[in-house]
């Protein structure tokens, strides 16, 4: 099942274009030497060309938008889904039945136990059953089974960048066979910032240009969806339990998060951080360790499928993870075109080699 | 009529003060010192407490949102409108039958002619007898008509900036008793500028952080209604017909407005424009006439209520005025309690002497 | 000596004044009841007027600056320094036998102990004799000292956030005598952020708007100079050993600290952090508690002194605060005009009660 | 000589790769698929590898830069100049007697008359009898010539978006063959606006982020370089006099320049404008006329090659022209990449179709 139907090529629809999610997969999708975009669904703007809604599309993507019961998905290869929460699930049984794939940038399929999901998405699940067969679609930890997924649930922006920061450490703690103990997970602080189109393109007044410029702040504080995501995974990767205090700020900037990782270490294993990190991450094509020392910005990967990773050590027990990357691209629309060609026996770089816009 | 109703104090009201410029309004009545701020209505948040929305005026503004019905707007002094236009003078009649003066920071005054209103603001205007008696509230005009006034009908932002710009040459024009022509008045282009919170506080998607921010484009290329605004007080001010080229666009900021003015001289009249500049506003408190050579920064009246303005002539028959104001304060709020202050006969800088935000 | 030396009104001047610190300090004692500005030096710009270097004084500072030599700053009651360090500790001893006090805005006099001010700012220091004089001038710590003290070291913009943030806490801890113990004083950690005026109006490729803008990141994790002041006060105001990880990061905004506190808490001791948060700063002036669940924003404090402060418990053993000031405000200038004000016995608020620019 | 020396592949080499524009080119090269980067100077940084400099470009830049002396560029068939102005006139020869291109990005030889060079540019021409052989690079005029050049003078960031907002009309202008005349060429005016990536990487105050954040000016009212540039262009493309009225001003934002043309319209023609500009930019690949009554912004060409027009027509006898560009793409070294295609034959679009960041 790792090709596509027939040609060698991948057909490709999106569901929900209009958002900054979409608009960025457009972005790769268009420029991608194995894709052909079939179509393209928005309820609120169907008839209207996409590059009408995203100028930048001009002379790339020739597509309109169109009513959902008119893109005739069962023709595709793979669906991504860019909605809000909610909707990829009442399409998936339909879908997977026409044997197309679905790659859901939204949460439906991220929790392993629907009773989770219906307590922090306040929304029942229509399809529970799917939920084991789903993949997390993070590709350093879960590329083989992305390869044989018909449904891969891409992570959130903010569990992409904490989890690649505490990967390392998850691996070194459950090679660690619960001996002493690595790092204390249940005192993990991650003081997370992302720029504002983490957000979304919605029309609220609290997005404004006018509230969000020159202005900082916290947000979430009463619990942020993505906290749970993050633990979840991290229990499985550690075998522990796991208690994250995550905290999420708003930086007046449009695209990048940068994740702040505290860290406490249990045991004075005398570990090398930066070798740890640097040997976890050496064959990844999309991550990227920083030389000692070095404090990653968001602008270097701005635009880019990279996440960039400098770890500190300010004293025996303490480690300092920092995290960088661009939340619509391996935060959102990067991470699911790497799932794609996984999945569909691609190149993972594929696509994805777009350099950092600088400055 | 020129003082408040007892004791010497102004009792003022606001209708609708969720927007940025009614926002600006309660940040400078609070702290006026002849001014008790005695009701702010809106319909949308009625019952919530001024500083929860706006905590900036924590512990400095104790009013809470009231429906208009119960903002008994007969006690007061005078009334400002900050709210879309139309709003202003369905409730005109009222108030002026209570004797409580209206300034409205709304179009529905502006114009001296109903049809001219209609035709800009698709509204029919609901008391157009009063158009004659409303006095158009740029203190550096109509000074004394202010004092009278029972209407003041506040300048738009970007007219404000322009018209300042434009003044010391109309006067001329108009001193000039129609011989040969100073300005070719049909030629005037008036590039201008403005930041984000010139739109209001208006849930739409093109007003986002993530749309905004990084970003720069014009607008209102089809005709803006600050347009026949301007030409309509040029034409008063020079007594020779108008027509302005004039193309707003939106600057990723939040305050501020930056006019650019291009002037053809007609005659080379040998009129040193610094020298002209100078006198004519040596005597307004709230004009700063910058030295020769000047480029003046929006934010260096980030703020305050100064138009900063800088005149350059790179030819023998072209000038270039820049001219500089904080659209929240000189263009809307600032200059309406500044009007207020003439209107009930205090010092006119009371309670406006803030100085700039820099950096 | 706690008032100026003749008429009431005080006699001040100004060392470097060509930062943005030295910009606010400008805007508020040219605005300051009781305040004579006296002189401003400038080795740099020499002659040229002060209102030339920052258009925003235009009409409301006439001063020009003067080299060090001209000021004749024994005709002042106070002189600010709003230098880099270690021109503080240089000309204090002749500035205080003429009788003057020292406001240092630098880190000249904050440290207790010249041995660790000369580690962390590679200066030797010229008076180390004076350290024990001088008071660490936190309004909300120091009330008293600061009105009989000669020297003055105002503390760090971060500093600040951070102390204010974690007093009560500290204040409780002090009050339990050493019992159970309150805090894990070891473990705090302060994710800090700031905008970019923090770091000084200084020629330098890393502050350029093209580096800045669009982007974030963390700096100083080699160790921040912030870090051992912060340490000194907790140890002073709990009596304990204290280890902070302090990570600073630099937002791409102008003005504004958001500090992100994350506490361990020792004892379930059942305290309600809100009531004695509220009550900790009940009577202070300028620390506003917000209501509980409140996410402040730094532009809820930008250009006044007020910092606000929110205090989370997302768990038993867990809190987190939130505290926001304006970095050239609370975290400087403002507070230093504070600390005057007690120095001389003026109200503690005068000369700052300008309200928040917001938006 | 329209090829590269030996297989097919272009050994490129560049001066002064520190600033924004060598960065630039470092992103397009690293990814031209003709193209073999082979030396890249510093003086101040020589020994340093790029991708310290510019993280952005780790893992697909193993470059370091080097000092002149080192570079060896007799072996490159293109050499480009990122440098100040002049320095490529001072290595100009050399490199052409080893039969190097030169593509500079500087102004060494956009400037037909040595004289006028010295007059704006304040430094002797060291070559000029090479400027009759420079070949000014913009591609809408000049593909043919570029194709044969030796040396490549690419034009300046708002000359580039002047120029190709004015085109359409000077080729009519021209084709009218002195007749009674189609635009006032005197009376031109050109409002610009650009981010501050377009002042360089420079260590200056002015350019500091707390100095341009939040902030709008004017600049260069006493004359900009870019002018007699674009006035030369303009007067060969027409055959007439011409005289602009040129006023640019600083955006805060990073990237992209948007220029506000005022056009007065001497002849009423009839001529369609909108069919005009599609019709001379219909075969062009990165010229994009928008449909009638668009506002084209900024980011829609960010990161991308594409300049976008939209050409407005507000009354019988005036025109709006509105261009976007990136201008450190299609304002210098995207464009700089294009003209390199042509001139060695290559495929123009290659290496060039990065679609634009949105948002």
């Amino acid at each position: 099942v790792s090709a596509s139907r027939s040609d060698g090529r991948i057909r490709a629809g999106i569901v929900g274009g209009t958002g900054y999610t979409g608009a960025e997969l457009l972005r790769l999708l268009a420029q991608h030497p194995a894709v052909d975009l079939v179509a393209i669904t928005s309820r609120g703007v169907a008839g209207t060309p996409v590059d009408r809604l995203f100028p930048s599309l001009r002379g790339r993507v020739g597509l309109t938008f169109v009513e959902p019961s008119a893109a005739h998905f069962e023709r595709c290869d793979v669906v991504f889904f860019a909605t809000p929460h909610g909707v990829a699930m009442s399409q998936a049984r339909e879908l997977l039945a026409a044997g197309v794939r679905i790659i859901d940038l939204a949460a439906d399929f991220r929790m392993r136990d629907a009773a989770e999901f219906e307590r922090w998405y306040k929304l029942p699940h229509s399809c529970p059953d799917l939920l084991s067969e789903a993949v997390y679609g993070l590709p350093e930890t879960a590329r083989e089974a992305i390869g044989r997924a018909r449904i891969i649930a891409m992570p959130g922006c903010y569990p992409t960048s904490v989890l690649l920061g505490l990967l390392p450490l998850a691996r070194l703690e459950r090679d660690s066979h619960g001996r002493a103990g690595v790092v204390d997970w249940d005192g993990i602080v991650a003081d997370c910032k992302s720029g504002v189109s983490g957000a979304g393109r919605k029309a609220e007044l609290e997005l404004l240009a006018a509230e969000v410029s020159d202005n900082f702040r916290a947000y979430g504080l009463a619990g942020h969806r993505h906290q749970p995501e993050i633990e979840q995974q991290l229990r499985a990767a550690t075998g522990r339990s796991v208690q994250i205090t995550f905290v999420p700020h708003l930086v007046p900037m449009v695209r990048g998060i940068h994740s702040t990782l505290y860290v406490r270490l249990e045991s004075a294993s005398g570990q090398d951080l930066q070798q740890l990190y640097e040997r976890c991450y050496r064959d990844e094509p999309f991550v990227d360790v920083m030389p000692a020392g070095s404090c990653p910005d968001t602008r270097s990967v701005r635009g880019s499928n990279v996440a960039r990773i400098a770890v500190h050590q300010p004293s025996r027990n303490r480690a300092i993870v920092l995290v960088v990357e661009d939340n619509l691209m391996k935060g959102a629309a990067g991470q699911a075109v790497q799932a794609m060609n996984i999945a569909f026996g691609q190149p993972e770089v594929q696509g994805l080699t777009q350099m950092a816009l600088l400055p």
